[in-house]
């Protein structure tokens, strides 16, 4: 390859497509409020034990410090501290802008009102950004906003529209809300009904409008398939308030059956620990793309080992990049790095093994960072 | 090791037991045919997804193009005018007696009507080569030739008999037809009749004479554990038409307890993305084998990775190859070469590491690549 | 680093705190037992397969041979003449000796008999030893003793107290008994009577007194509970009388959210392979830790995967060391070396990869080799 860039350079510069992620952050945070930000559990842990030392901590001191001007592996309180002398807004286009992200899915619905909108992430980081748009969170606004029972399928179709018209895509959280082991079947009419009015009761008692019950939860999936836009699923690990039992995308089967045909591009992401059998689904059924995102980050030195897992069953054009990151630019900017680490580590070894030549390794870097997220999403 | 051959030179040059592969097709295919049968999926990807750009589908430009005369990794077009021009036959012939397989266990249940048979597989490939007979494809010939509900039970074990007169070992698809989360204890003899009677009134009606019912999937399966063969189990991924969840092998620990003291082989095929469950089996019950066949090809690059994880907690007498290709020669040919490269990489590293002699591990390539199924199949 | 010890040097030489381990045996061992002690099986191979050809197999001729006074590999004949020749006393000094562990906390409830006790281990080892109390063994002696069904959950209590009084922890073995998907809530007192009742009516009669039942056994788990010591649970991989199925941590989802705020302290045990599924409970509550005790011999030249493994969701303070050995101080000594191995090279690849510093690498060393047993069980 005289001349050309090698395979670490071109992986180290791709303009990355993260196709789920959530906004940063505006203000500052103190150093409580950035280790809780630093983990996915939602209390600090016992003494002697910190997110600080794990491998997300390490991968901040190591990949993070040097942007904001520190050597690698300054210790948490110096980091801090120049954190802080910088300012949230600083910060955010640093590490935004040495991300080498250039555009943007942003989930919304969770806790969207203290992160930056689409908006707001537009301006810091200077990229493309879409929104992919939650559907329990339209139903949510829905009952909040008042509605009957028997209007319901049609009013929450009517809502799904205008949420959407200008989304480039879907999430389901049903992995939290019940499990991924729903019943495949759409719910009948009747059903929905019965169940949106036990609901709305509820919430017009004062309820908070949170949609758990499996029948609506199923209904919204099949509103969503019914809209036509990319369809992401949460998949494996995430926050604690999920059975992860229950979040093997294994579940999915009779789903995936029942919508094979339906030209609906379903994406399950992050998948952890359960990628291979994420894999194994793309494989199989045409309209299946996954990823293994927020586990890249929180893997951190052993990102290689979780992205090379993901490239075993799968054709190539069925893996995509994500973060899912959420508050903190570290974050964002940890699960490019991380990405793009463990993919050229993992692509130059099979270079280095004699089992494809660096031309291939290039193009799968690509379709994998950049290029699949764009046909699934944009159709280019 | 002044003089002998080294790990990598043994392993290349081993002459291979594969003990679970199906026949290869006779005739000539086209693009659009080759790159289906490139894939367990059963459709085409959609717009830029290809199997060409897979693991398995670099390992054909890396490792088959070389055998047809080509550079490696030639380009998919390229390959297959090579592979037009050779014809088939040629190219079967190269490409399995590269392969370096000596001995093929065929299994003859699927589709075999498109393919070689045993006498064909044998003339096509100069190698030794035996069948492995279908419980459930001896059950259905049986129904489509006509028999009563009642002399099912001892219809089907006559028929097994002659059916497996010179075959070296059965095979039960439970895994595709129901699940291996089937009931543990053999059947009455009352409900096999029953359920018989229903699928066979079916049959006689003009139904496709296909054995779903678990009652009579259990019976088929203790009728080949009383017929003494060595029995295979397909476990883990394959063709779309499995619910992955349950082809865990760990379903399988109640049958395993209740025949630990039968005297027949279990065989547990493929196993990923379960093949640490089947290690543990293997370890834990003197009767039960397994392999990572399927995967190890469809790994390509990652093969190593599979392969080792097979080698953790079950003793090196346990673990067997297979390839479980299916009509094209290029995935017998893979199925040995990924087997060969992992295998050598695996016990390379441990031999670097200090861990074990070159010697044994020399001893423990010729054991899992021919000498366990040897004792397996034919008690030598 | 200049003049500091390298990472692998802190490793090699790391005072370890083994948190689950069983005792050794006192007397000597012929061929045959010494087989069945270096399996987790319960029978011999068929023939062809024996634990000599296995990872852990290997792991004896190649670290416990020189320690003994051999070379590295020597055949198994020549080892066991060896350990003939040196008697078991003088092999037990030579082997946890060379192990580096200071401190052993034993669980004295299996077979504990046939095994060094307490002080044996003491005076055999030169160790640090305390007690793990297993929670079924506590309640079957009560069972043995006489006890009626009425008084049995003060009784219970009593003998817990009684028994723990010198112990660093606790033990429950519910995933051999029932498995690790039992019913999360406290059972009510009129239920574990009744339970109880039934049970010792058995007892009585003559049976074993052995615990099965799941109320019963949830009455001791919450009995252990509000003993408030360190509580173990068997997880994941073990002798061949489990459902392997039923010993995935993520069972235990509801019961560690009921238990979260009990400061009560949760270690699961082995988890191998299931590590993944523990490390993400690890790193979700705040009262969960783990380890891959007995994984790691077993995995022998694989133990860096398994280890490596384990180092990826959870911070590094959720992480501990154990062998699990029994019987064998073989398995003593390689629960040890296989451990310091793993990490070694696992944390040395992290070095290499520019991921962490090496200071930060020794310390994730000891921290989970030692330190945060110590502050788990000691507080300190």
């Amino acid at each position: 390859m005289t001349g050309g860039p090698t395979l670490e350079e071109v992986v180290d510069g791709l303009p990355l497509v993260d196709h789920h992620v959530h906004g940063v952050l505006a203000g500052d945070v103190d150093a409580a409020a950035f280790e809780l930000l630093l983990t996915e559990s939602d209390r600090v842990g016992p003494p002697g034990v910190s997110p600080w030392d794990s491998q997300i901590g390490f991968a901040v001191r190591r990949w993070c410090a040097p942007v904001l001007g520190l050597e690698p592996h300054a210790s948490p309180a110096a980091y801090l501290a120049r954190r802080g002398d910088l300012g949230a807004d600083a910060v955010n286009r640093m590490l935004l802008g040495a991300s080498g992200v250039r555009r943007y899915l942003v989930d919304t619905g969770y806790r969207g009102d203290e992160l930056h909108g689409v908006a707001g992430m537009r301006e810091v980081s200077g990229c493309d950004v879409r929104e992919i748009v939650r559907l329990e969170a339209v139903a949510e606004a829905l009952a909040s906003g008042g509605v009957g029972a028997a209007a319901f399928p049609e009013r929450y179709r009517e809502a799904l529209d205008t949420a959407t018209a200008d989304a480039a895509g879907l999430k389901s959280i049903v992995a939290y809300r019940y499990g991924l082991d729903f019943d495949p079947e759409p719910p009948s009419r009747r059903d929905v009904v019965a169940a949106a009015g036990e609901w709305l009761r509820h919430v017009d008692g004062g309820a908070e409008p949170r949609v758990s019950e499996p029948v609506l939860l199923r209904a919204l999936i099949w509103a969503g398939v019914e809209r036509g836009l990319p369809l992401q699923f949460h998949v494996g690990f995430g926050d604690p308030d999920l059975d992860l039992r229950r979040c093997d995308p294994l579940h999915l089967n009779g789903f995936l059956r029942r919508t094979a045909d339906r030209q609906v591009p379903i994406l399950l992401l992050h998948n952890y620990p359960f990628h291979r059998n994420a894999g194994f689904l793309a494989a199989t059924f045409p309209h299946v793309w996954f990823d293994v995102g927020l586990a890249t980050m929180y893997a951190g030195a052993r990102a290689a080992a979780v992205v090379a897992e993901s490239l075993e069953l799968a054709p190539f054009g069925k893996v995509l990049f994500s973060s899912d990151a959420w508050g903190l630019a570290e974050l964002h900017h940890l699960g490019a790095v991380c990405w793009r680490r463990g993919m050229a580590k993992t692509l130059r070894s099979f270079v280095d093994d004699g089992e494809c030549s660096e031309v291939d390794a290039v193009r799968v870097a690509r379709a994998v960072g950049a290029d699949n997220a764009m046909r699934v999403y944009f159709g280019r």
